[in-house]
């Protein structure tokens, strides 16, 4: 794995946060800086160890950095990457953790040709948690997870293959695809599951919070996620996340349709189908 | 807590093996008999030390019993009930485990007045896993899981005195409430998110299943669950599941309608009132 002199994480919250902990422990780079929007978090991020120094200003910050990674909320990507291609240094590389990909991407896409030698590879790690900020971060929090690399017609080969690298030097299994891919894959087995989340536990009355146990608790856990970051995320991957939502009531409704019938096998027969898909799945996989 | 001489439990699997566990831990009991459909289950309940003698023969089970559990899934808890109440002592108890209690207790009520000196009073204890089998239970499961016990005009106050200490003593939080209110408030809290959880693991391709991660894995978890045990708790509380599909899909939908009309304001309104209600959530309870 190439190991770069200086690496920039902009926003360290869990994600930046987590990333600054593995490069560190890892030695994948000499210099960890972060880029911060406030002082207080900038203290919190090197409290924990996550970088080696910081900074609020974005131009400061990539200064002579080789890889600088994006982790701040999705709409403020495109925005960042602007200034960060502009002062980044020639053969640098951009990259971001953004959960959606399509509109990311192409928003970066038509401003790149202007930042010589300076190139963008959208990224996904599929890691986190419902929690929030630094405190949270954790060196581990990539191994095993998913992590999607975008390829389009416009991707620089050499960056897209340092970018790969990077990620599987964390532990992440990296998947390569194009925006659109990644943004309907990840409509139903991401962005669609916290909607649903969201949509139980908003419809639950409260005084009938205190009867939910194991099942109540595990379906609805990522509903404590934070609203903002997840209504950003939804509006940049709308189209795809209303097809997800058809596709998903499809499947709910025809269960739903045999329960009000008492069609037994029907029923039976969608819950099978749908175990057999749920016990085929484990995560962190477990052959690597 | 009254100690039992004996304590029968028909139907030795996750739930009824977790009892039997418990009550051997706590010498709740001087003995613990189980009662089987099949050899296997018996061998294999011996074998997990979760009772001390069993049988194939509900009457022989019964025998000199002061307490009986019914522990079998839902459609067959009235037949077995019928037999248990017809063999048992005088000044017995009967108790189950069922997941709905509307059409349970009232079939059991119908045949009760037959049976003078035996009691039945319903229970669920809301623990359980989406495993399955006596392997799979432990002695702690009940502790901090809601157990709801129902009263109805009918119930014998003694017996239910007897009940909600026996839940106590297993760790159980225990509420009481009618079998209509228990059907209601579980169809929301935990009949509804299974049956959105086989959804969700329905409608993802197989392909995409790679991508998911800890979101989807718990949003899901609960799709492993046995079809057939979920197909019989759905059709036992139906009418009340359809109400609650209805109180969940008015939620969802205005989810993804503010998110269809990119109404930013609104969609981060909806998911920060269904984070409110998930964060005041805690399993096992926190404070008792």
């Amino acid at each position: 794995m190439r190991k770069f002199h200086k690496i920039t994480i902009i926003g360290v919250g869990l994600i930046g946060g987590s990333i600054g902990l593995a490069v560190k422990r890892r030695r994948l780079a000499r210099e960890v800086t972060g880029v911060f929007r406030r002082p207080s978090t900038l203290r919190r991020a090197l409290k924990r160890g996550a970088i080696d120094s910081g900074t609020l200003d974005i131009k400061e910050g990539v200064r002579g950095a080789g890889l600088i990674i994006i982790a701040s909320p999705v709409l403020t990507i495109p925005g960042i990457a602007r200034k960060a291609l502009g002062s980044a240094k020639s053969g640098a590389i951009v990259t971001d953790v953004g959960s959606s990909k399509g509109w990311i991407v192409s928003e970066i896409e038509k401003m790149e040709g202007r930042c010589r030698g300076v190139h963008f590879v959208g990224s996904h790690p599929m890691a986190g948690s419902e929690q929030a900020g630094v405190e949270a971060a954790r060196s581990g929090l990539f191994e095993g997870a998913p992590c999607i690399v975008t390829k389009t017609a416009r991707t620089d080969r050499r960056a897209l293959k340092t970018i790969v690298e990077f990620w599987r030097s964390l532990g992440a299994r990296v998947e390569m695809m194009n925006p659109v891919e990644h943004d309907r894959s990840v409509a139903l087995v991401s962005h669609l599951p916290h909607i649903v989340a969201f949509g139980l536990a908003g419809s639950v009355p409260a005084h009938s919070l205190k009867y939910g146990a194991e099942g109540f608790k595990d379906t609805t856990r990522v509903a404590s996620s934070d609203p903002k970051l997840w209504a950003d995320i939804f509006l940049t991957n709308r189209s795809e996340i209303l097809r997800a939502g058809r596709i998903f009531e499809r499947y709910y409704k025809k269960i739903l349709k045999a329960i009000s019938c008492s069609d037994y096998a029907k029923i039976v027969k969608l819950l099978a189908s749908a175990k057999a898909k749920r016990d085929r799945f484990s995560y962190p996989p477990s052959c690597g």
